[in-house]
């Protein structure tokens, strides 16, 4: 089975337009070279209830949900709270945490300090070589900060834990216009639901007009649907092939 | 009342991670300029039953919903009939967009071709200058390409009905640390309720380590809370301040 994510951007900034968010097309691109499928992403803002309301809806479809943003001492950083409150949980002073922000501010009784202690009941640490901070994970939720250095440095570091099985991608460019192969492309479609064909127009100013994507799991059945679509183009309409099987190449 | 909006970005291709989409970004930095609170931005795959759920949820939260992507003639274009689905409506053909179609293609009987003109009943086409092919909405949902080029020439064409009063920002960049205000940021905040306040670390390489904003349609409000502020933060930490009221400067 392969693992479907969802993932969830957090943060005011992203939304009023302060901050354009890269944490989305970084984790659609490394999940996808994981083997993993990404069925959602989404933003919200630094709300305990939106948070909490989005937790639940991705818990009930997703294998995998990634957060991002809202961790950290101050007012608008409520992530662990709506996260928390999502999946019905109180709120738990971490002993291991507690330990790391005594190592880092020294004891200390500031509130704002000490609550980077705080996570959902159950939460797990994951230490991996490289981080001074585990990632802190509620059974199938990693919870990431926002500062991108950081969230990436994080992220590779854990990140062969989401290994599954690749996908294969083949790609055509086509020099003519979508509308020539749209009926093909239901037929194959039809024809071949185990693979995923994607058709994606440029304009015409470049080199080629439409860009057809297949994609499987399954490189027999990616390279039968290939053949399949290969077969039925209009006579002259390819303009190349690709046959590399990186997703993002 | 300030406009709520959600965007719904729909597309295999940026969940796949194979582009990397630009809209969410565009959208949310314009809508602000417009005075628009965006709540949600929700990425989803080119699937009739996803995009019918996602338009009625964001229906039930949202003011205003834009949705771009998923229009066109081939299989994986079926956002006109997830949305037509998630609001309970049939879809009919659109004798103006029936006509645009007969105009660019033809006379013809290629249903690829003619589903281009197929609408959610009780959709309206919004002419604008510049447009060959008018925008669609569907009540307070507003329909758009996904080529960037297209959609950013349709958006700009029709923006300015989406215009609300401005929103005011102010901008601190402190030195010192974000741990070192947080108690100052949970008064600010509380104290201030009509008055966004957002505090965001940028790791210690920069010429300031924190970036505080405050935000209102209130100028007075504004300046309020941003005096509040300014007087609490602890000395010599406030690096520069930013006086432009532009969300986006």
């Amino acid at each position: 089975m392969t693992t479907r994510a969802e993932i969830l951007i957090i943060g005011n900034e992203i939304l009023s337009g302060k901050v354009a968010d890269e944490h989305a097309a970084f984790l659609c691109r490394e999940l996808r070279l994981l083997g993993v499928d990404v069925r959602r992403v989404v933003v919200i803002p630094d709300e305990v209830d939106t948070i909490a309301e989005s937790v639940r809806a991705a818990w009930g479809r997703a294998d995998l949900i990634i957060t991002t943003g809202g961790v950290g001492p101050t007012h608008d950083d409520v992530t662990i709270e709506g996260l928390a409150k999502g999946l019905g949980r109180p709120l738990v002073r971490h002993p291991v945490l507690a330990q790391l922000v005594r190592d880092v501010y020294g004891a200390s009784d500031d509130p704002y300090v000490n609550r980077l202690a705080d996570v959902p009941e159950g939460a797990t640490l994951i230490a991996a070589e490289g981080l001074r901070v585990p990632v802190l994970a509620v059974e199938k939720v990693y919870v990431f900060p926002g500062v991108p250095e950081v969230f990436r440095r994080k992220f590779h570091a854990i990140k062969a834990r989401f290994q599954n099985p690749p996908f294969f991608l083949r790609t055509i460019y086509l020099g003519v216009r979508e509308e020539s192969v749209a009926g093909l492309l239901y037929d194959a479609s039809a024809k071949h639901p185990d693979v995923a064909l994607g058709s994606y127009p440029v304009g015409n100013r470049g080199a080629y007009r439409v860009r057809l994507t297949l994609e499987s799991k399954d490189r027999m059945r990616l390279e039968t649907a290939f053949a399949f679509v290969m077969d039925r183009l209009p006579s002259g309409s390819v303009v190349s092939v690709d046959r590399e099987p990186d997703p993002t190449g």
